[in-house]
């Protein structure tokens, strides 16, 4: 059994905790707690986790996770060396350009052998700064939960976030395969549905328009409202585009400029493609219009049929 | 008590059909049919259907929902203007179009003193058609429920799309005030939650956002995908985006002409914003681009405190 570390206990950090927490645990668990989680007897035991460390600059934070029994023990940025000597899987769960930081500047305090991953939205640049780090005895393997809520914080996390989702890992000529195999157990113990393995490069493309591209369209969306009473009006299509622009500002920010010759194309052909619409309504072109409606639809239930 | 026609048994007929029959149950109905659905004893009798009547052109929709007992009688149309004399409320469950054009070509069969109404998502265009229909003895109120399905047809019909949703009647000098109080009291028992009453105008202007520009941005965002092996790398957000653009093709591109001003001044007002977001991306303004950002984000939370 190992011992696991959250870097940063945020709405990501702490739903993967709460979901290796909920995998790791075993009937004498629950019955020492009182607790009626459910159980995952089918996770190998080199999966789960015997111990749950956490790191976070919050400490009303941290206390919540030690109260709610989400993690063993609790480190503040000064013990952060500490808890990384003693930990075998960590998950560095920071901002984009915050998680490359510490991953070099704590370099020298990884356990020898220690799996280490990140969550980084955008990969490309990451990459970049990844290959400042130098120790050959500690294997990262960065990674993407396609999971999320428009709500941020621990206090927002939850296990069941995961259900379900996509996890991205990034697989290139230096990618250790015992350690991405056993990053996949983890990943699927914790109830994602589907492990993608792709290249940087391809990830950054992908996810500029599924997720990026989205973003920035919901932000254009509620900018362009004529006044926030607008919803009285709503069938819940608006919401539904809309959700994801109560947005976290700063780290959206930053996703958008590490993507951005990515997000730029993708709104670039995203663009064109309304004009097309629009062009057929101003010039009356119902049949025209029809047809285009007819193919979207077609290739939309063809996305359904993948899930 | 009253006798309900449905003219027009598809996703939204059928829905706000299985709606009156909800609540128009009483536990003797319940106990006669050895069914458990749940009753309104809150719903005054003089709201409630005793007999409900459906007419429709597919034969196959007609006996389901006669079998399903969401009905008492089906008619084709030949025999709608039988069904009609017999009606104290009429639903006019078609598309734009066709809805005035039944209204006007069916004038003498209704029964003297009905309620009627339409479901239309456009209205102002809708209203010079009616400008044809002469008889006083006739009360006809627009309205337009905030619900429904990207599936289509009376198999995905439900009563429960109705619920918590919001639902438009339009009100002019020419509406009758007992009319709108029994068609509210009628909308508020199939479990909608808010009812607004607005005039053609601003119910065009507000709807032409909030679904049809909705439905023209998740039909674009389809449209410029690169393939439909794209939501391999979804993270629920490009889903909960897209999943409207599995349009009704034939109706939304009425939809779209019918309202085709509106739309297309709120399609360039959203070009605008988005185009702001886009130069702020493209010339590195990194807190410019964050201060829109939060303010979206407060402008998108305002909006839920609305709901």
């Amino acid at each position: 059994m190992k011992t696991f570390g959250f870097i940063g206990l945020g709405l990501m950090g702490g739903s993967l905790a709460k979901a290796v927490r909920r995998f790791s645990r075993t009937a004498a668990d629950n019955k020492a707690a009182s607790c009626e989680a459910p159980l995952c007897e089918t996770v190998p035991t080199a999966v789960r986790a015997n111990r749950i460390f956490a790191c976070d600059a919050n400490e009303d934070v941290l206390n919540k996770a030690l109260a709610e029994k989400v993690i063993d023990k609790a480190f503040t940025p000064p013990g952060a060396d500490e808890m990384l000597s003693a930990c075998d899987i960590v998950f560095i769960c920071l901002y984009p350009v915050a998680a490359a930081d510490f991953l070099i500047r704590h370099e020298n305090a990884f356990k020898s052998g220690a799996v280490v991953t990140d969550i980084s939205g955008v990969k490309k640049e990451a990459a970049k700064r990844f290959f400042g780090f130098t120790r050959k005895d500690i294997f990262f393997v960065s990674g993407h939960p396609m999971a999320g809520s428009e709500k941020e914080g621990y206090e927002h996390s939850s296990a069941d976030i995961c259900l379900g989702r996509n996890y991205i890992l990034i697989e290139n000529a230096a990618t250790d395969a015992s350690s991405i195999a056993l990053l996949s157990d983890i990943i699927r113990a914790m109830g994602f549905k589907r492990i993608i393995r792709t290249d940087e490069e391809t990830h950054d493309r992908k996810i500029a328009f599924t997720s990026q591209l989205c973003h920035v369209i919901a932000s254009a969306l509620v900018d362009s409202a004529e006044d926030s009473a607008i919803t009285a009006f709503g069938g819940g299509s608006y919401e539904d585009l809309t959700r994801i622009a109560m947005i976290n500002a700063p780290l959206w920010t930053q996703l958008f400029f590490e993507n951005r010759e990515n997000l730029l194309a993708h709104i670039g052909r995203f663009e064109r493609s309304l004009e097309n619409i629009r062009a057929l309504l101003e010039g009356g072109k119902t049949e025209e219009l029809c047809a285009v409606l007819e193919t979207v639809r077609e290739k939309r239930i063809a996305m359904n049929a993948l899930k």
